[in-house]
């Protein structure tokens, strides 16, 4: 393939980029028009092999997931994608047609979060395809991890342990039903980045966010440290998404262990004061996202989660990688 | 390695951010504070084995060199880098000590370009070490491939050749001086962005611009093409090297071919109005870099080169690829 005709045939499938976009794909660099607010940029590389097998994912969906989870990190700082640049390392058992798919997924993200691809890299590797994804976005108040306070109360977005428990699907056979296990699987290969959400929290003054890449143990411990708070967080109240309670009881397993320590949930995870709270309840359906409270910031610090007998657990900031070491090679 | 440690400890290596860094590496994203100008962002992605080897250049050359070749994108638009992300896929021969060369040479160019760091990602691959680096900057009037007109300029900045000259000169035994091998390596280990220059460029109204990554030859049939304009170049007139010329006398090859087909000077192609190209001759010792017009653009497209003797050649979009298959891993 020729890296010049491959990059035309590969820029047809996305969307054509609005006027912001003043030089696009094809010069030496893209230019683009911003307002002037703070940018939030992110960058995110996915490795074959270690981060996705594509006996665990399609292509097309490869490509709408290894762009979302950089759009997710724009809404975790409250900000609003504009502008993605992709990069390839393509393996030799990378042919146009398969591209031709990864693209089409992220031509998918670029049309539902309403930002566009200006700009990437396409080279040969001998290793396994590598895929860099970097997202540029705006934020008027950019929210950090180290803002929480105590006294504010800790929630998150959504229903959490779905992608470990997919992936779990994929990697092994699964006892739960096929449509429980299509439920677990889509939300692995498409997570949904909370975007509109995220900016929201903006608006109003949430004072700590994150988005779930590594789960929940290891977020929490992140705004925890940041923050200089104690997160102390109830068993009883982390909303899981119902299929995994099923694949936890087929397996005989812990079903917060998911969110705990499953990740790619890309949920958000946030700290607020409970005034402030009460607002994103009230225009959680407005979000179309469930809201939940799990649990309260005190003075203090690490993570702990009190079990619904009252005992008192210490949450260590373990994430994925110790999660599940056999199915390491299908996920991150 | 543990990601967040291996991050801490490689951080430490760049330079502090300033107070434009509203929240720079550790979070979800990086924020920064923008002028609200254009834009200008460029990413690039380099293979060990296939854009370099470890025979071939030291690791702080190579991080050096990596974040130069995205800086000298921004340079070729006449803009002004700001920040900088890098990603990257460690291979197993990669252990923290290289990896500090490596930001060691990061923070060299951050340094003298006036940019920062602000994020990026590391994870490990199966395969070879894949370094992606992604530089946004502004430009108040970017600089296309599309503006040159019949009549202007043709003119590029530096000495061209020396980098392809020096990638062979590490591939194969050379004949010539040990100085002249040290001049030629040093242009192809460390190339030097164009970054002032093409400012002023931006500033005065040069029509069109290029950075020179794949050869002079390749680079003028982008503008010829996207300006559709024909480009005439003097064989005479093409600044080379000095040493190239040495390097090529003993291997009894043509030095034009070294500038034509060689690529990664990193040296700057454009088109400009005469008048304006008196502007760019009187201001070159300012800008520290020679400044030589090669040619002028006529109606028509293509390009050809005038030689001594008069014949017309007509000169092909070919870069590096087809100059030196045997290189091929050295180089890109």
């Amino acid at each position: 393939m020729e890296e010049f005709s491959l990059i035309t045939s590969l820029v047809k499938r996305l969307p054509a980029p609005g006027a912001d976009v003043l030089i696009g794909i094809g010069d030496d660099a893209a230019a683009v028009r911003t307002s002037g607010q703070p940018l939030i940029m992110s960058t995110d590389t996915m490795v074959e092999g270690v981060h996705f097998l594509p006996s665990t994912i399609t292509d097309y969906n490869l490509g709408y997931k290894s762009l979302a989870v950089s759009v997710s990190d724009i809404a975790a700082m409250g900000g609003k994608p504009l502008y993605a640049l992709v990069s390839l390392a393509i393996s030799s058992d990378w042919n146009e047609e398969r591209l031709g798919k990864l693209y089409d997924g992220f031509a998918e993200v670029t049309a539902r979060f309403g930002c566009h691809v200006v700009g990437g890299d396409v080279v040969s590797t001998t290793g396994p395809m590598v895929i860099t994804t970097t997202v540029i976005g705006e934020a008027d108040k950019p929210i950090t991890r180290r803002g929480a306070q105590p006294g504010d109360v800790i929630f998150v977005t959504g229903r959490l342990g779905g992608s470990s428990a997919g992936l779990e699907t994929l990697m092994q056979q699964s006892a739960i039903s096929p449509t429980g296990q299509a439920a677990l699987v889509a939300k692995h290969q498409r997570p949904e980045p909370r975007v509109s959400a995220g900016q929201f929290f903006a608006e109003v003054g949430v004072h700590a966010l994150n988005d779930i890449s590594d789960g929940l143990a290891s977020e929490l411990n992140e705004i925890a440290a940041q923050s200089q708070v104690r997160c102390v967080i109830e068993a009883a109240r982390i909303p899981l998404q119902p299929e995994v309670k099923e694949q936890a009881r087929s397996r005989q397993a812990d079903p917060l262990s998911y969110a705990l320590y499953g990740g790619e949930d890309y949920e958000l995870v946030g700290a607020v004061p409970a005034r402030t709270f009460a607002v994103l309840l009230a225009n959680a359906q407005l979000l179309r996202v469930p809201i939940t409270q799990i649990g309260r910031c005190e003075t203090g610090d690490g993570v702990v989660m009190r079990h619904v007998d009252g005992r008192l657990e210490v949450i260590e900031p373990k994430g994925y990688n110790h999660f599940a070491r056999a199915s390491r090679a299908g996920s991150r």
